[in-house]
């Protein structure tokens, strides 16, 4: 289980998700209340955008808690639109090509989450990706090939729709080669204009998601966990849903990949208030 | 709090105790029991005696549960004598020169525990080296500089006695400084032929230090926390204690720096069955 | 371009190859003189085979140059048979994945050489692997799937043969997808037992290759560059030659892909003393 | 003999000297034409202005030319007023710490050249300094150290008087305890408002510095190599001066520490164009 924070609005400091809170994303690196695993030593990565269509990227292998660099950077860099992300390694070994977030072209991706049996799942999922995708692939994460099938699916087109469509076509896949049918999934996306969020579990066991006003003028921040103790300030996302920031301010809707029996979301979605 | 565990005994491959065990030094540094800090993911290290008088030396930045160099490296060396050290940083950079065990010639060293005041006596502290000693320090740790010291009051010729000089040196500095005097100690050190360990604390809270009988034939490992769940294995070496593993098997002895005062520590091994 | 060197004979300390000679591997990392890029600067790695089948494997990405923990386990470490390697990267990031030597079981295998527009026959070569070899690959480099395709296609059963038919298959694969036909290929691989190497080139320009006694006993050195000046010392092996190091001493054979015309290779060979 | 570049004028991106030029120091860092040591790939670091009056500060250990964090960076980050640096260590081991630029408070300073003798004058040296100037020492370099110096000397207040008088108290030292009474020094420092450069060498045989206009709008670069073939482009400061890049453009000054006989450098000045 990772942790990662991403925020749309104002211009905002990344030290301000990134270092300063009580709970911050290198706080958090160390010592993660409310994640499976206590330690999110296995890397970092930020991704921003600033004065050009595509994210600057910096990613390492270090505990955040331990690189000053990530602390400088994030002091002195400020952004309307940012993710940020600590790891804690469930496959892929501790380097940066598997660090979060993965950018491609203009758009960024950072995941928490799993897809059960990966490692009998990976290579007919790479199969699927044309060339030019199958090359841009260096990394060995299920995180990066989620994002890359995405790309694969149209995520340039209908953002929602290609994320959905990638997450029942590795619930199918996993189906018919009787495997393990089970995807968590809680992530951030952005094209520099828009910040999506999704949370959705096969199992309705997805890792958690949160929201909250962060700024003076309508900024908002997507998180994996609360960045402070303010509990009425965190809104809780439900599982199965997607979360749109753009200029209209914040949207969120139902996510119900194909593989997903809807009854079962729709009934869950009823309870939450 | 770091964590440590040191062999001398027949050639044993290094995993035995790196990385093989149920709480093994690798296992440690993810998740510690008894340690203050429940993390060592600050770098790690491990020196160990071969065909040359000097030890070899392989220390690293990364978190002890990601390298797979380690891992490489402690299941093909086999050593009759060997430190090992995953460090949680509480002072000093995440760097290779603030990694445990540090080594100066024949002798190598490695510590769990802390001065207080430090920033304050560091000066000083330095001051008091040769010439020679001052240019070999290349880190900025506290456990360098007492090992540094060490050796500048005589480690070759007594080392339990030099030991006992740079704890009580430290003690008497700070308290003619007005510092708070507190050097809380659980170290383990060796010249290639004998294995030395010592805890110790003004306020008799060291760091625990436990010994186990390991391999067929005679030989033994000391640790900073036991390696299994075999309660009765495992001895605890009580406060104000020093442990030479030699030729002649174990001696365990009672360890009185000047500085603290002899009855407090009598009163407090009298306690210990 | 890279530069290694590889022993076997009387175990030998790994620094008498990879930090001592004056044109020892390190020293060849800062300032090569035979070989195309000045700089190996890229990473390194060392694999030596001990008391156990699997040899221990020590690679990072630092230059050769500044790596301390080199310099210590190349002077601790005996061994009598080892690999040792200093990468300049033409393809393949910078990362511990990419550095040579690679290892798989009781195999390994380190490469200087490359095949010309690999990035349009990697995917196709790819495919060629079972799922367990796709498994473990975990770099990009050409030089890992060259080692993994040898190990598909018999390297435990014929291991010149199924070097041969690899090298055979990736000129066949680039005459068929109509691309450049050209490998470049001097290789050292070993079982443990046996040390083999070959010179190999599609345009009989492959980089060099040198051997040399070394030691007392009847020991061997392959080097792609000499590591002193004594020019009657190391003699050159041929384009289009196979060198095995076993019990019986050295074994030098014709190496010829099936891919490559025979009559252009006699015709250089025969022009060889 | 390292390389670097500063730039102040209208905000840049760091790519423009970082990594675009035909000469850029990523490019110089792998194959520098007029520096004594063909590599530098010791590390690099920038450092730029940004929003805060103290800089970013971005470090690391790998050579520049394969770090895409730093190529990400620079091709992000947008100042008015930054420095780089690739290192080719000439003492000091391969750390973060021991990288260029160095910062301080608002200060950032980064150097090439060397201190002859410096480790027999290191240690007087580091008793110059105050208590807090002497603990935020974290490296071994002399660099950093003629840096701190420079501070204790009052950078503040007299930028080019503290740096003159750092360089004469190391000549007169090093002639007061029979030392090679040598410094070569070309280094750049800044406070983020004006960007200062000095060469400057005892033996009137400084490392080289460049100037040249840069930018639409009034920019300089101060380079220790151009960073491109326009000859013309780059004038040539010559030893024994200082430039001060300012808000009224350019000033090119005599800098002459005491402990340099003024004759020599005054002759040497005459000859210059």
């Amino acid at each position: 289980m990772c942790r990662w924070a991403a925020y749309r609005g104002e211009p905002l400091y990344l030290e301000e998700l990134v270092s300063s809170p009580a709970h911050s994303l290198i706080e958090q690196s160390h010592c993660a209340t409310r994640a499976k695993t206590a330690t999110n030593g296995d890397g970092f990565g930020v991704a921003w955008y600033g004065e050009r269509p595509e994210p600057g990227l910096y990613r390492d292998i270090l505990p955040a808690w331990s690189d000053c660099n990530l602390r400088s950077i994030a002091r002195q860099v400020r952004s309307p639109l940012f993710l940020a992300h600590v790891r804690a390694a469930t496959g892929g070994g501790t380097r940066r090509d598997n660090c979060h977030p993965f950018v491609h072209g203009v758009w960024s991706f950072m995941h928490n989450g799993q897809i059960a049996d990966f490692e009998h799942l990976r290579r007919p999922l790479e199969t699927m990706l044309d060339n030019d995708l199958y090359n841009s692939r260096t990394g060995s994460t299920d995180s990066e090939l989620l994002f890359l099938l995405a790309l694969q699916f149209g995520l340039e087109r209908d953002p929602l729709g290609a994320m959905a469509e990638t997450i029942a076509f590795v619930e199918r896949l996993a189906a018919h080669l009787e495997r393990r049918v089970l995807v968590r999934f809680t992530a951030a996306f952005s094209d520099g204009r828009q910040l999506y969020a999704v949370r959705y579990a096969t199992d309705f066991a997805a890792p958690t998601l949160y929201a909250a006003p962060m700024g003076e003028t309508g900024g908002y921040c997507l998180v994996s966990e609360p960045l402070n103790d303010e509990v009425e300030a965190w809104v809780e996302i439900p599982d199965g849903s997607a979360v749109v920031l753009g200029e209209n301010g914040v949207d969120v809707r139902i996510f119900s990949p194909a593989g997903r029996p809807a009854g079962g979301m729709e009934a869950k979605l009823a309870l939450v208030r």
